[in-house]
């Protein structure tokens, strides 16, 4: 039997060596397979979205910052290496909470949880916050409000733009929402409401209620798809951040037909394709829906995202520091700005 | 060596019997092991919620109606086996899908997806759903936004209730969301912009827009929470729902610190708590945030819901038919109508 | 556009009914998604393999026995709904342990542990069991061993015969190894040293070796497959008796390469294959490697085996009973007698 | 209320850095949380294990030298940052397939797996191997067998010492098992009849049996516990590697009472405790049993292993290399020469 001319590419076996870089590792992990592979073609993906005129959207879950990923999102921002960023209401709440010079802690994943609650510590796995100052966050939020213009409802970029300028006034040190409130990256939250950001506003009972315009960050991100060039997703877990960035292609294709889906995807997730959910779902199935491009370049890579994200995030840069320094990045705020929703009808 | 004292209660094998029932199967599991005792476990705590003046609530997430389980849901309803539903927007979105005479589709999650978007078909893992259809549906809601007063916003909660007046005029088989317009079930939905709902109202550029009043949900849910005598807890998957009931504990308790978190909790899910995030985390973790109460009645059953929720929900009926029969339902919509946001103030 | 003829069999809702036995849930599943329908699929898999003269050989890993599944095991094994065992150590000796009169018990995963072994009681995740009772049956392998004629090794088949032969003397209970000895279904044990039966066997240390002749194991294994008319496989977790009932197709074709792969197979893992281990490894992997036949009948259901395996057996017991009653089933121990090993060459 | 004594450490962010090394990107995650910590601490408990002169024994499951990890143990080998080695039969057989100048290929996990086995091409998730040169191997250790004296058994660990000793002969690149014979480390391989070894060995129908003596493996393996001052464990995946290494200490405890459980214990895993088995169960479980002793220094990761592994054993290098250099290592082979077997009693 003559050999397959499938077997073409030998894996070379990953060798240690001392003083090896992260982004050296990840290049012999791409020579590798199962998981190892997937976190290094992840770095070759990101760095094809930075070379042409893409526009990069991040989904970010997952309780990312209080497990110490809020530098790695800062650095994404101010280095332009994404160019919108799509939260949970959690993460923003939590880099608020840093940037305004507290801490999340390191606790145990075993402790009681009863005494816990008795000592004021709110447990995430393993990590311990201050309830007390978590509410002191909501009451913030909360007095933030009060000194918007309440005759108008906001989208939840608005509000978050508003937010990250209030902050950066009084931050002690530089954060998610505050580097995107300079950088000029657009932040959405489509379950705001679902979060601390939304307790916080719930606990104003009194005085002119505070209105977010959900149905217009919907359709602002599929307006941004029309304009972009090209778009590019990357996944930090699944939930509403990733059905969001990909429902954009969707809303969009409604203005115009021949919107055809993200052309490069990136996903870090600990879920399973075979429960049927959306955080587990694959770029495959996304391409019968039109959400992802069908030659798309795309990979996933099953991992706790607070070990791949950094380590990716760092090889890209190491990697492909000249292209992230040449980037000519795409200007949503100036998209959304240049064009009016009401410009877009039905096809 | 004396045998120690807690070694009490021996395992009792599972034996196969002909014409078992699934109430009876379940009760077998009781004396099992692993996830079958847990399994086992969900029937005794749904069991006691049902007793007394507990108000129920379920957490659905995944996409549970293309996944068949669209007739548990709206039975659980009909038979007031819980009291409010906080639902993702797919679920409302294709159950009513369902109700209009459509269906969703036996699959193959290994066919080949680029072909499936050129014959006009979406997968969801093993289910294929018609693309022109869903757009039909979003044309729908879409259409169904002119008929409102476009002058005040809505909460999710009255948008659902009519949508499911209207549904209820045209459907041709109940459903979840006309089925709970009848029952006077509320359903709330946080994040309702990031779905199919949310894509059919951004569509809609022309004319009044449509705003929902996402605050008033958080609020609506929390006044819930301070009007129930006791509050219970079932979630199908985690996401938004499951967040979105926890966070209830929260805001409640900043107008009435007494409040302590639900009496009883039930979830299933297919994640695992090591990985951080919300949708695999324990009861023992909401505990220390004061979601959860400290002696509350919990178990997790780590399982695909598509198996679990059926055989639970029909060895619940099955088990405790006179208590379903008997069951004196808290009236959630009558404690809405009957207090005030702004009665509440910050404690 | 035209409704695609992939949209053929609308998925039916599940529909919750009193004295709803289980092999009706099952049926129900059947018109589902997800694993519900992997779940019910798996009943007409096996159901398939009692029909024809299909040798069945099941793969048991995981803590079975403690975990309340000895009697179905030993149900298979009666009934003849399986011809060949092959086994980790673990669930034999646990078997065991249940013959001789003793248990396991329902324990607490979040139990101290170091209390635990202060008062000598092994956690096997929410079961107990008595460490000291475990020490006795320990020594009970030990000296059973010490009654056999030491001047030859013995396959783990013979072994687990002979010491099936010997606890049918005292058993207190039917169960596992007692019902394989006298229906003549042989057990095989490819990791026998690892395992509490290991540990008693090396505690010996005085006499003659005990000597297992675990080649001659393969061999045997082969030697079935050769001699099947056809071969289906049913794994309850993955471990060794996943892989050494799938490598029997592997060793049959170096003496007869016409061999092609196993007709049916049907395995439940909690497991993923994105890890490309052995335990969570697709039968299309192994249809590469020759192991599953190309037109093979196969499912997978990823769930807890503690779950499905009860409702998968007994629902093929209700479904499917007349075809148990009237199998003939094929002898395994007849096919080993009537063959040599020396008789097989190299193709 | 005043702040918890328990917030003490706050997480640091992870901070992108250009020409970050792995040791200093681990080092950053020892401050953050979830796996990213446990991947961190990882490190620490390895170079824990190498300070002192504790015996530090390797459990080695899943397909590892196809994903490309064999050069990771083989230097863990040369180094002497591992004392003996239990491995699965396939990961060695892949290595001296490797050794002899064969090569395992980059493949692709969504591939025709019925073309693939037309095309003599195994698949192992996405890497590929050749049917025909894994055959020609099958056959080597057949032969190899056929120049041994068979006149008696053999543990595992002679055969594979003699198969390092012969491959060493005519091996194209230095492995793990013909590193191991050289530096003199055991291997262990307690399921050898399952895997590719015992295949070639079970073809082999003529002439002598080749037997093991697998009772022996597990008294050495007892005898190294007993005889080393401290034990470490270090577990690659589950399986019957991470069984066999936890069961010394109980073999052990049944010559000597006093022996009380590994003192440093390290394990990657992607599976999960709640499913109740072996490969997932944590080593606070194993503390009931006495395996792992009650103060143990312990971290679980769960994490791919081709990701995890090749990271903490860079970082191990990198941070602890001084250590590494001037270790005595435990001379394991001495002290299986000169202690007897039958020396030992049952206390």
């Amino acid at each position: 039997m003559k050999q397959s001319k499938l077997l073409k590419h030998p894996t070379i076996p990953f060798e240690i060596r001392e003083n090896l870089t992260v982004a050296e590792a990840l290049t012999a992990m791409s020579h590798t397979a199962f998981q190892a592979r997937n976190l290094a073609t992840a770095v070759d993906v990101w760095g094809a979205m930075l070379k042409g005129r893409t526009s990069i959207f991040l989904g970010l879950a997952g309780a990312m910052v209080p497990a110490g990923m809020r530098s790695v999102i800062t650095y994404l921002i101010q280095n332009r290496m994404i160019d919108c960023l799509v939260s949970t209401g959690a993460n923003l709440f939590h880099d608020i909470h840093e940037s305004l010079g507290r801490f999340h802690f390191q606790g145990n994943a075993h402790m009681d949880d009863v005494l816990l609650q008795q000592e004021g510590v709110d447990r995430i796995y393993d990590v311990f916050a201050s309830e007390p100052e978590f509410r002191r966050l909501d009451d913030y939020v909360s007095h933030f409000a009060d000194t918007l213009d309440l005759d108008r409802p906001y989208t939840t970029r608005e509000f978050l733009y508003l937010l990250g300028q209030r902050v950066s006034k009084e931050a002690e040190s530089e954060g998610i929402v505050t580097a995107a409130y300079k950088a000029g990256v657009p932040i959405y939250c489509p379950a705001i409401g679902d979060s601390s950001i939304g307790i916080g506003l719930a606990a104003r009972t009194q005085g002119k209620k505070f209105l977010f315009d959900i149905v217009a960050d919907v359709q602002e991100t599929a307006l941004l798809s029309l304009k972009s060039k090209e778009t590019g997703v990357i996944y930090i877990g699944g939930g509403t951040p990733k059905n969001f960035i990909q429902q954009m292609e969707v809303t969009a294709s409604f203005w115009d037909p021949t919107v055809s889906g993200h052309e490069y995807a990136l996903q870090i997730t600990a879920d399973a394709p075979h429960w049927g959910g959306l955080s587990g779902c694959t770029f495959e199935e996304a391409k019968s829906w039109g959400k992802i491009k069908k030659d798309a370049r795309m990979v996933t890579v099953y991992c706790d995202s607070s070990i791949a994200l950094p380590l990716i995030a760092t090889a890209v840069v190491q990697r492909h520091k000249e292209t992230i320094t040449k980037r000519v990045h795409p200007n949503l705020l100036e998209m959304l700005a240049k064009n009016k929703i009401e410009g877009f009808k039905r096809a």
